[in-house]
């Protein structure tokens, strides 16, 4: 098999991931109507019963997951407002789609999420409200505490990165000083029955984590938001108003977020609607249909890219001698999302270094192909979604003056991609749900 | 299937391994006697052809691999002389097995290799000698060029380790500055008929590379190293004797290592006895033999051990939860060899640093198992060969006050599995193919 039909599998294997995850795809898959009963994930809701049906969220998907549900619900939607990142929004009818700040929180992500709370405000319990959550959705629903600003939420989560918190403190601190995440979304729609759509992002769905899990129980108090400050010393260097909202909070003028047992979540359901999984399992449909014996590793990688990026190649080596892991020929595949350190000034991103750190372990190696892209058509700062390369990309680069171990020496898989035409284009895709990583030996 | 039922698998399966590897194993399913003839690797040799049969080499298994020789060959073996590490000789009755220096060479390994060029300088053409090469065989076969002292030859390899040369540029050198690596020890063998049975320790089962391929042809040349110690500017710091050396070298005063198209390798042959597939295949039928669905991932895995380690606990969650990359209960065999970047003065190895770090990747995962560790019995500078570690040790580890993020800061995997009693103790098994990593989840 040529490296040329070897990575044009690679692309249709990777195209029909991304079709399994397309959020409105994935959202009729999930939410089903009949005349006027929906199903969603195995509960049925009867729309007669509901005065109101309104849609809310955030996200990068969030504009395709409204224009989904205002298909399947037509002129039962009422209305409502969906936050999603600069450029990111398309026609809708009957939602509002409001343009905001991604990965950094700004100001028009504070009007949005405002006019979603006095929205929610208005709800009783004879309305139903969708709540539809993708990547995204924890910067592009921002809304400090009473009386904090968003620069000073922004400093004190800048604070802890700083002393070393854990994701898991610093996500905990987060949830205390919003008015919206860790569950209090769910609160702020109550008493009205509260359906979320989630689209995700995370290694391991964990629902507390994506979008900082706004509308599912929290197990962290304010407490815990003490412990961790002191922890770190950082009872001094907060701003006042956080010191008086925390303060507030453990005085218990300031309620809780709620936690497993509050009554708030017996008007609630949560689906899953896409996730990494999906995809590979896609992946893996598409890679058998095209004659290859697929391998799905995990879907849960993380780690350094270029370290993983090692462990590729030796599968690589291996296959093309001893027929393991799989026989060829062979499409091994996997997701998750790696990390990069950061080494100089270059241009890439996790997926372009992923490949660019392969290409040395598989030179020589014939029909063998490496291909790795974000599902949201995005690799870091770039214009790309990943890169594709072979067996012959690092003879092929010498030829053009390129330097691999240079490329990676400053992070700068992009211009080493580029000039050899071996970037992956998508250009947006309106879903996200991590990497996907295929290994191909023909 | 308890975990200490799996525990119990992962050794046997580990044992299988080391057996399917012994060097003694491996000498007799390559080297087989009938009657007065020698069957090495598909080629036959008549014994009553040949006046003398010699045994010479070098490396941590030289001695077992020696008994082998000594029980095939009989009285037919005139003699014979084989440089081992401190420790490692074992009883022999024709064979002379001198103990040396390893890693940093020594006076008492010089004093062999001489002793062992010496008995070469003696032989005929008809004449046989077997060499017997494995790990540890590079620093066990210590020879500088004439003229040049031990001291001199290490300072050279230091100033290019140093200065950030590759290990090919440092080995290119290091062949050049030797009398019998890079394929020397074969001119110095001729006319005699040469063997060299080899186990291999090095990724990929490079015989130029593996013991520094005293026996097989060398491509590289004196103007090589010439443009090394340009490339580096090393020229004005290298001591005088090796100058002169290069010069003579360059001149063709002092022959170049033989190539590929010497005639001198028209008289040899080289088997690879033993290498770390051969360890996986093993483990492979013990585990199917055992029950489980075998994976071998590759025999050809390096990178950063805490790394490779996070691959392994995303392959342990997505077999728990969705039966991939290979169904319950499973076993996943990889080899080679991975590096640790130390990070504090604490105690281990890379096989124990790789099980540290899976172990909050695999917490609470019941039924799950991570066993890794040397071929060799040895991990590091420690008495143990690797450790095992399950879903429960983390949790365990906590009651008796180890904490496992502290322990991998400071590299210190010894003083976390001790107390735990997770340590794999095997002694030394007089073999070397690098480290055997499994993943049992029942």
């Amino acid at each position: 098999m040529s490296t040329a039909a070897l990575r044009k599998d690679a692309r249709c294997i990777f195209d029909a991931a991304l079709q399994a995850v397309d959020p409105a795809a994935a959202i009729r898959r999930h939410v089903v109507r009949i005349g006027n009963r929906l199903k969603v994930g195995g509960r049925g809701y009867n729309l007669d019963r509901f005065e109101n049906v309104y849609v809310v969220g955030a996200g990068k998907a969030g504009s395709v997951m409204a224009g989904a549900m205002e298909s399947l619900l037509g002129d039962r939607l009422t209305g409502g407002m969906v936050n999603v990142k600069y450029g990111h929004s398309t026609p809708l009818r009957r939602v509002e789609a409001v343009e905001a700040g991604h990965p950094i929180p700004d100001a028009a992500g504070v009007a949005g999420t405002e006019q979603i709370v006095e929205l929610l405000a208005t709800l009783g319990e004879d309305d139903l409200v969708f709540c539809l959550l993708s990547g995204g959705g924890s910067a592009l629903l921002p809304l400090p505490a009473e009386g904090v600003t968003l620069e000073e939420k922004q400093a004190v989560t800048e604070l802890l990165l700083q002393c070393g918190a854990t994701i898991n403190e610093t996500n905990t601190v987060r949830k205390h000083i919003s008015r919206v995440k860790g569950g209090q979304l769910a609160r702020l729609a109550s008493p009205a029955r509260l359906v979320s759509l989630v689209l995700s992002d995370v290694i391991g769905d964990p629902l507390d984590i994506i979008a900082s899990g706004p509308t599912v129980p929290d197990e962290s108090t304010f407490a815990d938001c003490r412990g961790i400050f002191n922890k770190y010393g950082l009872h001094d260097r907060l701003p006042a108003t956080v010191t008086r909202h925390l303060e507030a909070g453990l005085k218990g003028t300031v309620p809780e977020t709620p936690g497993p047992g509050d009554p708030v979540f017996g008007r609630t359901q949560t689906v899953m609607v896409a996730n990494n999984r999906q995809a590979l399992d896609s992946a893996r449909t598409e890679a058998e249909r095209r004659g290859y014996n697929p391998l799905v590793l995990s879907s849960s990688i993380d780690g350094e890219t270029r370290e993983v990026a090692r462990v590729y190649a030796a599968m690589a080596r291996e296959i093309e001698e001893y027929g393991d892991p799989v026989r060829r020929p062979a499409c091994v595949i996997s997701g998750g999302e790696t990390t990069v350190t950061l080494k100089g000034g270059g241009k890439g991103g996790r997926n372009q270094e992923f490949v660019l750190a392969t290409v040395a372990g598989i030179e020589g190696l014939e029909r063998t192909v490496v291909f790795s892209a974000g599902t949201d058509g995005t690799d870091g700062p770039t214009d790309a979604a990943g890169a594709v390369a072979d067996g012959y990309t690092l003879a092929r680069a010498a030829e053009m003056g390129l330097d691999a171990d240079d490329c990676m020496g400053r992070s700068d898989a992009y211009h080493f991609f580029k000039p050899l035409g071996d970037l992956v284009m998508t250009g947006p895709t309106h879903t996200n749900v991590m990497d996907l990583r295929l290994l191909l030996v023909g």
